[in-house]
């Protein structure tokens, strides 16, 4: 290979390099409704039903840092990210797959710390635990999780599907997570210099937790259902809010316009910010890992939900050619960029 | 964790493991017929139509060693094996989704190889690429994949269905695949030692190729359903032949007796295995990854297939007491043990 051209993967990037791969794939089934570019796949099942299918896969010194990251929280967070992908689809998860690749430094007692939190995030989503292979690595832990979920077919949501002047909300708050993992990463950098300090935690506890512990935002799901109301398009937020609102409005073939003041971001988050002089916007826009839901949803669907406590109405989406912008609380109007999660 | 207990999974292997994990794992669901101890889980989606999951992860420096697995066999092997386990449960494959962690080590270029592979499987099996995740590893090589099969209730074959005295049955050749192993590892430390020398494979062409290009065996699967045949039980060879009988007598509580004049080794595997002075026996029932498919028929249905030339009868099921043995040429009764792949 050495002779040949070489392209970088970071010259793509992560979408650049998934759009290129996807492009030249065939499908040979008429029951794959959708394939790849959305956060799950749609599979009819018979008449009217549909499975959901979803991947994701975390690596040790990539996606989590053992020396903060406790083993069962990590099963839990391997688990919750993909419920949190079905429930983006509007969907319920059923099944899971876990496959495990161990290092010789992990201990059958290892091993049972990660599967309770994996057993904990099943109970706590009803999920079923169907199968999965354990097996050696030659270096770091890889924790790969695949899914199974199941909606009708008026009830799936695509990100693709958003309408002009639909109102765009946000479950949740955003931003923590990334400000928790400042906060872990001080601590880290702290403990390696003097290994007698005690993490002094408890003033960063929501932070801490919303990166180490995420939640699926399926409690929403549910009441949307109760609710009777469809979000007219909708994503899970894993790689900060101005990343995934690029999804759906490139897919939708819309702009979007969202406003800084109603961006929700907790105190804490807030606070953590201020104490590393990072903007909390930043965190909002481009931290990641809240797994919160961004929707659309029409102006009269919005009268059924403009009082709900736990969903914020951010912006809304208009015609391509006004862009996809941030105003700010004076009336500044700032083009987004969607950093998101560099990994290569 | 430094004072608790500490035991090493080796202590435990990688069966007894995932028995102790899958022991605590409660089911939610009605519709999951069949979770952890199969070749797949076993899904209802509607009367009498189930779908079947299942997933497979291969690391670099466990699984494959790139300095001589090309990255299109490696694609290629890594969706073929996820296929050969629902041709263990007698299922036609249909999606399959694909995580890739990759190194910076690894170009664009390089992962449009590994993605040849994937849909030269996918093209053969008739398999949808539906989803997957693409992400940053910090060391070697991942590639996860999962797969969606189906099946209708009457042609599911599990591993713990066999009867007294039912037909084992095995497809292909055993023992290449170790065999083809041998060599690319020492055609490895040669050129470690003279990196100006061309390695000589095309004698062992077969015995490398089926290493590098398993295949699974759906070709025998769509027979068997053409002369409506369905196996007692079934289960694909990854482990050897020994390990993989082992799963289907202990599930089906049942002991075996396979004949070591009826294994099925290829010539070049048996010149492959005297090159290197090992038992060819030994390739074929420890050696592994050979994906062809063991299975179990009543004496009325091996009538269908006795003539068939890629189906071969190598022993039968009986009562547990009488064990699991190999009876040899000179009919000497050896008990067969299950030392499959030791990864840890």
């Amino acid at each position: 290979m050495s002779k040949e051209k070489r392209t970088e993967i970071s010259e793509l990037g992560e979408f650049g390099l998934i759009e290129k791969l996807s492009e030249k794939i065939a499908l040979y089934h008429a029951g794959t409704i959708k394939g790849m570019g959305d956060d799950a796949a749609v599979l009819s099942i018979t008449d009217g039903k549909y499975s959901l299918l979803s991947t994701d896969m975390l690596l040790e010194g990539v996606h989590f840092d053992l020396s903060y990251m406790p083993l069962q929280h990590l099963g839990y967070k391997a688990v919750a990210v993909n419920i949190s992908d079905i429930a983006a689809m509007n969907g319920i998860p059923k099944q899971v797959t876990v496959n495990l690749g161990l290092s010789n430094r992990f201990s059958v007692e290892a091993v049972e710390m990660i599967y309770e939190g994996i057993r904990a995030a099943a109970k706590d989503y009803k999920v079923d635990v169907v199968g999965g292979d354990t097996t050696a690595s030659a270096s770091g832990l890889v924790i790969s999780v695949s899914i199974l979920g199941e909606a009708g077919a008026d009830e799936i949501v695509y990100r693709n599907t958003a309408n002009e002047n639909d109102i765009l909300c946000v479950t949740g708050d955003l931003g923590a997570a990334y400000a928790g993992l400042q906060i872990l990463e001080r601590e880290k950098q702290e403990f390696l210099v003097n290994p007698e300090m005690q993490p002094q935690l408890e003033k960063y506890e929501y932070v801490v937790g919303r990166q180490l512990r995420p939640k699926a935002r399926m409690d929403i799901i549910y009441e949307l259902k109760t609710l009777k109301l469809r979000p007219s398009a909708m994503i899970d937020i894993s790689d900060g809010l101005a990343s995934d609102l690029f999804h759906i409005c490139k897919m939708s073939n819309l702009g979007a316009s969202i406003y800084e003041d109603k961006l929700p971001i907790a105190k804490e988050a807030f606070e953590t910010a201020a104490e590393f002089s990072i903007d909390p916007n930043s965190c909002a826009l481009n931290g990641g890992e809240d797994y919160e839901l961004l929707f659309t949803v029409s102006q009269e669907d919005f009268e059924k939900i403009k009082n709900h406590e736990d969903i914020n109405p951010i912006g809304y989406m208009h015609k391509p050619e006004k862009g996809k912008v941030l105003v700010t609380r004076t009336q500044q109007v700032i083009e987004l960029k969607a950093q998101g999660w560099i990994h290569f």
